[in-house]
């Protein structure tokens, strides 16, 4: 269990997923476990536990942050699971225990995890996700990749320029 | 204290607000107590005390939801301070207790409290907010309006059809 | 809604209770707001509902942090309801909003209140409830009262020396 | 990171511990680790770091659960490191991840970890730690044990009739 030396990845999206974005996820978790990271994610299906099994792969550490009371129901390649009990709350906890975001695709919980993460400070790399923009303010606040190799490489250096 | 027959009405927007913003806020929060519902805030500054003064001023009830151990630094005209000591996890639990929501203009934080509505499937109405559109989807989904009346209007009207 | 001068008094007790604890809790509710207090409990039946029905009867505001989703429930006399969706963790956010605890009688939750209250400083007033000592120390962290009307009058005089 | 076939058992004890009390709390952590099981603690020193210090012994995996914002000031033996940002509150979400709870002797914070485990259904299991009676009950509801060993051997078992 030596050897986590890398950042707290957040890889956010969808739970009914594309075949593409469980690819992208896949790939990302590997990348990230390769590089001696930890991959966080929401612990449930689709995106989440593509990362899950990605880090798996690459013979690393995958971490579910569970809305329910029990693990029933979780990714089956997570390393270790955690139930809150908290609902759609543990998207602030999830991001809280991130070091960096990458949003893949999503819907509206990923919204919520892109959206934390810039109130807190955390970088965010989006690949296919949400356009943004704030009232009277042209500026978009994520970082746009176009391939989890891209994604990884990104977050990977804004985690060390001082996310979390 | 009779006279609670209205929804719970979150009003979302910056503490460090323009005037007009918070001129927008008091205004929302003087209709919502008009229409016997409960303002929910962040119970800070800036949007957050004036929708709650708006609502002191038509002897309503404001609630404020705090980031913080303790109720130093609230808003103060709030009828209620309930501080969480969660820190931003706080906006997930405002909005949870929320039967819609009106966002007005907004940083970071207010931004997720409309994702979480959205995730919640709880109404959001815009009042000169984030631009929003999901990848792939065109689809606004936010109510938009363009005065405080509009936005109490529409947020009755929204919350009445079984938001929250 | 002026007059709130007094502390926020967190009435913990059981959902389950007998008559007489209910008439505890009611008379409780009814001090505390006559002081000008605020009553603040878990939201639900019995000791919860019978605190909030005192507050009422004085003219008083009660507020209720409810363990699910929604308002559906929760007791009738709360002049504000918070659903938290969190389930049993509102317990801590209860404890964190108080000044100061009255514990009537009890059961596991309300434990679990006097224990965060305790962890968090804030003093623990208890009518009929649970005996603890430390490993290894024979005190009591408990002020035992043994009449509603000393309950209150001790938890405002605690909470005017700094609890909260 | 295979073998986890065990359960998810929080060792709940003091930040500032006497060397008895590290030593039974790392001997706690080795032998749950040599179940297969996984060591939670809340991620500070004292108790807490000696129980992952021993599940790092044994090769196993521990996961802290940290009140703060950031990993700053964590045990250094854990594997995973998750800050919530939530204060105290995170005592609840430690229980609600675990299976069951070691309890060592013991501040406040163990004690509200011990009332959540009794109020969410876990087993606990308590080693020289608080005694407890609720009113008008001469029942015990923690399983008393006088060694490591004994504790360890109660929590396999009580968790696995049941408990998480």
């Amino acid at each position: 269990m030596t050897g986590v030396t890398g950042p707290y990845v957040l890889v956010s999206g969808p739970g009914e997923a594309t075949a593409e974005e469980e690819a992208w996820a896949e790939e990302v978790g590997r990348l990230v476990a390769e590089a001696g990271g930890i991959v966080l994610c929401g612990g449930l299906r689709g995106v989440m536990d593509a990362a899950a099994r990605g880090a798996r792969t690459a013979g690393g550490i995958s971490v579910g942050i569970l809305p329910g009371e029990s693990r029933t129901g979780s990714g089956t390649s997570l390393t270790v699971a955690i139930p809150t009990g908290v609902g759609e709350t543990r998207n602030a906890l999830l991001v809280r225990a991130a070091d960096v975001v990458i949003a893949i695709s999503g819907e509206f919980g990923t919204l919520s995890e892109i959206a934390f993460a810039l109130k807190m400070g955390k970088p965010v790399i989006g690949l296919h996700t949400w356009d943004l923009s704030k009232p009277g303010d042209g500026v978009d606040p994520i970082v746009r990749v176009t391939s989890p190799e891209e994604a990884v490489a990104r977050a990977l250096a804004e985690a060390g320029r001082g996310g979390g």
